[in-house]
């Protein structure tokens, strides 16, 4: 059941999940293609990024982003070609980067929406290591990680596009640089095509211990994205001053509820407090500076025309392969940035 | 037994406590009054200063300071007076700031001593308001905190010497402000003398309830002093962009592993999170500029010289009542900043 010119697909949330999203929580439905209007331009999505953050959309909880209601289309960020246009600066052709969800087809009115042209190099690199994913990392890093030369930096997640992205950032400004995967081909991935120092496997039985023999010298950035298990084997290496951006939490996102104990809450604020600690929550949409951006267009447009990013991709083929695929990559059964090939 | 000229009295750590200290912890040792030499001063202790943080000198654990040594005179800062003196600038009959610890006599070579002056208003002031935590207060809540005119601060231990001075920094710069406090008679002087706006009493047993009905339009800065309840029934009051400075935890110093579940750590970062706040611990001998010392200075002879902050002490007498003081200290049983009189 391909795209057609006749049909717009829908994923919709049919029920808030507990726990991981199942067969029930998403629904495909089928209507005609919306038309645009005076003042409007008719989307055809082509690219559908899959992010962690999305298992958040799903609850009905106080969080900074309403989430995605009963019914309706489930939120993401897509790559479309513009098919009709009534919007001065968007012409037939062009490829743009929107907000329109899991769907074929939508109408928008240009609000959010940037022009890519109609010819863009990579236009899946938008969904990451030019757009969210990789300026979360750039802005997370150096913002509130503010990393210096010979430091070590630690990055959990470090397969995935945006710890993948923050590794290497570090690398480029100097520092020693430990990942944190899941399984020995992310590992080697890491360390033989990324370039990081070390990368240790958080499923091993002694992680702990190896994650403290790659840091001889403490850890004095740890870029998280994961909570859990690693989190915890972090906090006894931390040095003074250490700074923690947090950025997600993907092992804890679908808890139904607070995980039996012991209560950590005294392990982490103790080391907060005899470390003087930094953790900050950051959310890349407004956390930071305009000026933000715009540094983070200039420096890694360079660093890949220089070859010093590498970056990976997992294509999903069709608009209907989306919720598995997203199962996988809440499961870290993702092996870089994920986005669905839908037109 | 008081203090002589004959006798040096010292209180010793005698055993490492596992939780709150007890009679086996501390032991009074006395001996000679010892001779200061060519370059060096003999300090008589006059006040001997009570702080939480001397609990965490108890343990052998990695922190920030090193543990005191078993059989080492506790650590302490003290206001003394200069017996003899063979350094330029320290004169007999001079009151100095000293961390000489808990003993009627020390000699010391001047470093890290500041002198008060031979008759200063307040001698006591240079341990409390004047002094560490006043300081404390004052740069933790400023340059961590960062409170803005109109927002809500929250206040642990606030009617501590710390959190005292924290709410009433707060009332200057223009926010709501609310306590938390245990029993009504503290909660009573914080509102009623201190000029916080409410003060919450931690034992109430809809404690959470009435702190969440004080702070209406949500929580901008948490000044975190205790860990435990309060810090759980803060995290679902946090407004985006929270501050949350960690000064101390004393509701779990005594721990000797971690508590029960279920694991806050989730509650924990989730919240940093998804609200985007910041937590930062700080330690204030080397958490800050220089300048942040005397900007501190400054502010708070002006503000006590207009009578814009009410400072309370609780005056023990004898260093031999310090031990027991202590423990009351540890257990909330102090009101207003302790010191000893020992001479």
């Amino acid at each position: 059941m391909p795209q057609d010119t006749q049909t717009n697909r829908r994923i919709v949330l049919a029920e808030r999940p507990a726990g991981l999203p199942d067969d029930d929580t998403l629904r495909m439905e089928e209507g005609p293609v919306p038309e645009a209007g005076p003042g409007e331009m008719l989307l055809r999505t082509v690219w559908l990024s899959l992010d962690p953050y999305m298992r958040g959309r799903m609850n009905d909880a106080k969080s900074y982003a309403e989430p995605v209601a009963i019914g309706g289309v489930m939120t993401g960020q897509v790559v479309a070609e513009v098919v009709a246009s009534d919007i001065a600066g968007f012409a037939p052709g062009d490829h743009v980067l929107a907000g329109s969800g899991w769907q074929d087809y939508a109408v928008s009115d240009g609000t959010q929406v940037l022009n890519l042209g109609p010819s863009p190099e990579h236009p899946s690199w938008a969904l990451g290591i030019l757009g969210m994913p990789g300026y979360t990392a750039h802005a997370g890093l150096l913002r509130i990680g503010e990393p210096k030369a010979g430091e070590t930096v630690v990055v959990a997640a470090a397969s995935g596009p945006v710890g993948a992205t923050v590794g290497q950032i570090a690398k480029i400004k100097g520092c020693r640089v430990v990942g944190v995967a899941g399984g020995p081909e992310k590992c080697a991935h890491v360390v033989d095509n990324l370039g990081f120092d070390a990368c240790i496997d958080h499923c091993a039985d002694d992680f702990e211990a190896q994650l403290k023999a790659a840091c001889p010298d403490g850890i004095d950035v740890y870029f998280e994205n994961v909570g859990g298990r690693v989190l915890y084997a972090v906090l006894p290496l931390l040095n003074p001053f250490a700074r923690i951006p947090v950025c997600g939490m993907v092992a804890w996102y679908n808890l139904t509820g607070l995980p039996d104990g012991p209560d950590r809450g005294p392990q982490i604020l103790g080391t907060l407090l005899r470390m003087k600690v930094k953790m900050e929550g950051f959310i890349i949409f407004d956390s930071f500076p305009r000026e933000a951006q715009e540094e983070f267009r200039h420096d890694m447009t360079d660093w890949l025309e220089k070859g010093l990013i590498q970056y990976r991709e997992q294509v999903v083929e069709g608009l209907e392969a989306a919720p598995g695929a997203l199962v996988d990559l809440l499961q870290g059964r993702n092996f870089g940035k994920m986005v669905v090939r839908v037109g």
